[in-house]
C-alpha cells in the first residue's frame, strides 16, 4: 500500500493523458444526452460522489447515482435515452457493476466504462472506454486506482466543459499528488489523536464530500473500526447530538470555495462539543479551528479531491502498522468483489 | 413519542385520503416531465430514498436525490424543465429545502412539496402542496410524521402509476399500521440484544433500505449511540469485514420480492461472523436465520415500509426508557432543523 501510494502522481499523469486520447468519443457519447448516471461501489462509489458534485457544479448537467438493485433485482423498464450511464469498477469484472451497464446499454443509455483494465467485460461492452492508467494494483486497499479514478472523472467532465475552465486546473493535480506522497507534517501526530479516540468519524461536503466517505471506507477496511462517513450537512442535522469526548472528527477541506467557511465553523463546533477535531486540507483559518492539522493540496476546489486523499492514505496506512495489522491485506476483503455471493 | 406513535395509522389513512383529493394537480405536475427528483434532510431524507426505488420500480420513471449543497452553495445552474422535484419536510421551514425548491422551481422544475403544515413556505410556494395529516408532533424523533410522508410519496406513485397496481396495496397500510402500534412480540427480547450489545448496525435493501436508514437515525437520536445504516450491498462490499461478535445487527425486510433471499442468507452470513442478528419483518425463513425477530406487516413489498417502521419505533421507544433516557427529547435536537446555524 505504501508502495502504491507513492505512484499515484505518475497514475493521474498517464490517466489523464488517456482521458485526452479518448476525448472525441466522450463527447460523441454525449451528444443528445441530458444528464449522467454514475453506477459504483466500494471505493468507486466514493469516485462517483465526487464525479455527480463536479458535473452538477461545473457543467451544469444533472447527475445522480444509480441504485444498482433497481436493475439487477428489480429488473425495472427506465427510459435512459436521454443519460450517459458512467460505470466506475478498478477490476472492470464486479459482476454486479457489469449486470447494471448491460441493462443500461438496453435501456437505450450511452455508457462510458471507467476500468483499470481494458481487457475487461465493463471496459469492452461499453460504447467508450475510459481505462485508469495505474497499473495493476497489489493491496487491497484502493489507492492508486482510486486517485485514477478521480482523475479519469474529471478528465470527463472537463472534456464535455464547453467553458474549458477545468482542463488547466487537473494540469496542476500530477505535481501536487506527487508532492503530497511525500509530505509527513502533521501525519504522526494525526496517527497518534486516531489510535487514541474511542469513536471517530469523518465529514466533509459538496466536491470533498466523496473524500471524506473514502477516508471513512480506508480508515474502516484497513483498521478493521468501525468509522462513519458523513455529509457536513446530515451531521448537523441529527448525528451531531451523539458529538462528544473520545470522539476523533476527521474535517476533509478544499482551501477554497463555497464550503470552506462551514467547515471552519463546524470544526469549531465539533471542538466546542468535546471533540478532537483532526483537519485534512483547508487554510490556516481551518488548521486554526483544529486540534491537529494535515495540510492539503495547492489546488482550487474542483480539483482538489484528486490530491486530498493522498495524505489521508498515509495517516491509514501508518494507523494500521501501529496497530499491529497489515495495510496490505485487511482481513475479509478480497480484490475483486462480489455483492452477491458466487 | 409513545402516543404519537399510535397515532399512525390514522395519520397514513388521512394522508392517503389528502393524496386522493390533489390526484388531478399531481398528474397535471407531472406532464411533459420525464424523472422526478427528491429534495430533503434527516427522517425526511429517509422517506426520499423510499420515494425514489418506489418510483423507480414501480412507475419506471427515472428519479434520485438532490445534493441540496449543489443549489445552496453552488448555485449551479442546471436545466430541470424535464423534471419534476419532490420536496420533503415536517415542518415546511426547514430554510435549506425551501431554498432548494425555490432554485428548482427557478430552473424549470415543476414542485410537488410533501410537509405536514399547509400554511408553510415549502408548502405556499409550491405548485401542489401535499401536506401530511399527521397533526402536530410534539417528540422530537419523527414518527407519525414520517409515515405519513411515506404514505404521501407512496400516494404520489400510485396516482401517477398508469397501471393502479398500487392504490389497492396502499388501502391496507393503515389498518396494518394500527395492527402493529399495539404487536408486542418480540419487542422485549430486542430491547434486551441491543441494550447488551457494543455495536448496532442497521441494513436492508431496494425498497427498505429507507427503512434500515431510518431505523439507524432513530436509535442513534434516540438513545445517543452511533448506529450506522448501510445497504446490504454496501455492507458486502467491504465493512462486512468489521462484523464480530459484539455487533448486533438489525435486518429490516418485506415478507415478499426479490431482497427477501438475499437477506436470509445474509443474516446466515453475520450470524456466521458472531453477530448477534435481530430481524425485522421478513418471513418464517427470515425468523429462521436469527436471533431475535419481531414480526413486520402483512403486505407486499412495495408498501411494506409505511409499517415496517412501527415495530422499531417501538424497539427504539423501549430503549430508550430501558437507558434512562428521555425518547420525547434526545439531547442536542431541536424539532425544526437548520443545517447551517442562523
Amino acid at each position: 500500500m505504501r508502495r502504491e501510494i507513492a505512484e499515484q502522481g505518475d497514475a493521474v499523469a498517464a490517466t489523464l493523458d488517456e482521458v485526452r486520447r479518448r476525448a472525441e468519443d466522450v463527447r460523441a457519447a454525449m451528444i443528445g444526452r441530458r444528464r449522467i448516471l454514475f453506477v459504483a461501489r466500494g471505493s468507486s462509489d466514493n469516485a462517483a460522489v465526487y464525479g455527480r458534485y463536479l458535473v452538477e457544479t461545473q457543467l451544469g448537467v444533472p447527475a445522480g447515482l444509480a441504485a444498482p438493485s433497481v436493475a439487477t433485482h428489480y429488473h425495472a423498464a427506465l427510459d435512459l435515452s436521454d443519460t450517459l450511464v458512467v460505470t466506475i469498477s478498478q477490476s472492470g469484472r464486479t459482476e454486479e457493476i457489469v449486470e447494471v451497464q448491460r441493462w443500461a446499454t438496453a435501456h437505450g443509455a450511452a455508457t462510458v466504462a471507467v476500468s483499470n483494465d481494458a481487457k475487461s467485460p465493463l471496459a469492452t461492452e461499453a460504447d467508450v472506454p475510459l481505462t485508469t492508467r495505474a497499473g495493476t494494483e497489489r493491496a487491497v486497499p484502493a489507492t492508486k486506482s482510486y486517485t485514477s479514478q478521480l482523475a479519469a472523472l474529471a478528465g470527463l467532465a472537463a472534456t464535455l466543459d464547453g467553458g474549458a475552465d477545468l482542463w488547466p486546473q487537473l494540469e496542476r493535480t500530477p505535481g501536487e499528488v506527487t508532492r503530497l506522497e511525500q509530505a509527513e507534517e502533521g501525519v504522526a501526530a494525526a496517527v497518534d489523536a486516531l489510535e487514541a479516540s474511542e469513536e471517530r468519524l469523518v465529514t466533509g461536503r459538496g466536491l470533498t464530500f466523496g473524500t471524506a466517505l473514502e477516508v471513512a471506507l480506508k480508515l474502516e477496511e484497513t483498521c478493521l473500526q468501525p468509522v462513519r462517513g458523513l455529509s457536513y450537512a446530515d451531521l448537523r442535522h441529527g448525528p451531531i447530538a451523539v458529538v462528544g469526548p473520545g470522539l476523533t472528527a476527521v474535517v476533509v477541506a478544499a482551501q477554497d470555495g463555497p464550503m470552506l467557511a462551514p467547515l471552519v465553523e463546524l470544526a469549531g463546533d465539533l471542538t466546542a462539543r468535546g471533540a478532537h477535531v483532526l483537519t485534512v486540507g483547508g487554510d490556516a483559518t481551518l488548521a486554526a479551528a483544529s486540534a491537529y492539522h494535515v495540510p492539503g493540496p495547492d489546488l482550487p476546489e474542483p480539483v482538489t479531491p484528486i490530491a486530498l486523499i493522498v495524505p489521508a492514505q498515509l495517516i491509514v496506512e501508518s494507523l494500521a502498522r501501529r496497530l499491529g495489522l497489515d495495510p496490505d491485506a485487511p482481513r475479509g476483503l478480497s480484490k475483486v468483489t462480489t455483492t452477491d455471493p458466487t
